[in-house]
């Protein structure tokens, strides 16, 4: 996901997901994040997401959405909830979750 | 800047700021984003930020402001112009801006 989502012409919405992992557990974290990733994109109105990670473990994880409603699908999504859980028992030292609807969007290209 | 910002309860705005990083001119880059995060900081309404960059470049830096004038107004300011100007012709190989309202926002904290 390391490189710019193509979303269409707004508005649509964004999840705006920071967060500092744990310095544990790494391996599990990456399976079940790489099938989060992969979970999300078969999931109605989802548009895409970027996401990346510092050294520090400091991350940032961006999805697009068609509407709130497809969001609280996502969240409530079965096997979504199950690595939510995990990501507060185990990933993840803090978070935070910001909804947010896109009102404009411009992109450069060189 | 790799820490969750405490923004206010929203509404209140998101920009999202997605780039790749080209692979040249490192010590400038660094110096002028230090500038404009300092300088972002003295502006009216801004209310925080949250950047982080993985080792392959890509990077997102969301910065958040309490209205849509104080984003125009930081986009116009004028060291800043230079810099975004710089951005373009030297330091990226792409990027996008999306600008968003915050509707909802929750944290966690192990």
């Amino acid at each position: 996901m390391s490189e710019i989502a193509k979303t269409p012409e707004p508005p649509y919405y964004a999840v705006i997901f920071a967060n500092q992992r744990s310095v544990k557990d790494e391996a599990d974290y990456q399976q079940v994040a790489a099938r989060m990733e992969e979970l999300a994109q078969s999931q109605p109105g989802y548009l895409g997401a970027e996401s990346t990670r510092g050294a520090d473990g400091f991350g940032i994880t961006v999805s697009y959405w068609r509407d709130l409603a497809s969001i609280t699908a996502w969240k409530q999504q079965g096997e979504h909830l199950q690595a939510q859980q995990c990501g507060k028992d185990k990933w993840y030292q803090n978070f935070s979750v910001r909804i947010a609807k896109v009102e404009r969007a411009y992109d450069f290209q060189k």
